[in-house]
């Protein structure tokens, strides 16, 4: 599979619509030619694409990946205090998770078991990046608070994930509390959970 | 389906196997046959007892929530002290999603968009109880705290869900982290956040 620009556009158009037709068909469910015609393929075109099944679902969840770096850890790649790092990352995954646009590709890529080998590892370790990204900020922050840390860094950052991850099973944007409201909420307690001010 | 203790009995057996072929197949993916396999009954068996494979899901996702009023909801009802209460009923939630026991049965509780319809909407009124019941018990713990509430309720009863559901996504009972560590910094984290000692 090519990377140019426009192959890789185009790959991302095709996860995008396949992560739909997987989330309401489920991954064993939904057959090629199902995608295939929900993309505007014909099915030799959609293998030409993804190569197959198992790949075509590493490639949604690698985007789902890809979207995290491209939209939360780049924004916050060049602040340098570790608690307004630590704040903004958060701010930015909370509105990842939110963002209606890519709710199938968040789910797809929480409810990772149809993933095997190889592949799943690949996800697995791009997913423990991102946790020792956070667990080292979470430690810079403890520093910083200059009192001992009542929990551990990987504890708190799992709780953190928790907390973020599973906004997808219950809060909708057009519900009663505004997202920037929640964001601002869940930076506090975390905070205060770390014992440390934001 | 009559409700004896022995045809209830026989209804969790289908729901433990059920569940451990639905999350090995994905719901989609596993047909009747092998899920009558698995149990050691006919097809008709099977169909005698759960009625139609919508059913057995639901079946499986109520056992889930039996489960947590059984062994969690049970222990903790003659608790006076609202601090109390929600400390063990956070160490007793955590134990049941790290019991790898019942793995399977959670997964599925959780990734419920294979139910539809009345059946969903019957395992969505239990799931909201739970929450109502865990929004009540912090505002009581919130009151007694007497500071004011930093967060809602509804928020933190959601942050907590998030870390303590999050668990099966990466805990193992034979990693570092022991489970009454784990329970003990989490309970003591959450009370942080509430700004309210455990």
């Amino acid at each position: 599979m090519a990377q140019s620009a426009e192959s890789k556009q185009k790959l991302r158009e095709i996860c995008r619509i396949a992560a739909r037709v997987f989330y309401e068909k489920g991954y064993d469910g939904a057959s090629m030619q199902d995608i295939a015609q929900a993309v505007g393929l014909t099915k030799a075109g959609l293998y030409h694409h993804v190569g197959s099944k198992d790949r075509l679902l590493f490639e949604i969840m690698n985007y789902g990946m890809d979207i995290l770096d491209e939209t939360v850890l780049a924004r916050v790649r060049d602040i340098a205090d570790p608690r307004e790092k630590l704040r903004q990352t958060i701010i930015g995954h909370i509105d990842l998770i939110v963002r209606a646009r890519d709710l199938e590709i968040t789910v797809i890529l929480h409810e990772n078991r149809s993933l095997k080998g190889a592949l799943r590892k690949k996800i697995n370790a791009r997913k423990r990046n991102y946790i020792h990204y956070l667990e080292g900020l979470i430690g810079q922050v403890q520093e910083q608070a200059g009192v001992p840390p009542p929990i551990s860094p990987r504890l708190a950052a799992f709780a953190l994930l928790g907390m973020i991850n599973w906004l997808y099973q219950w809060f909708r944007p057009e519900g009663p509390t505004r997202q920037n409201e929640l964001a601002e909420a869940y930076v506090d307690f975390f905070f205060r959970g770390l014992r440390a001010s934001p």
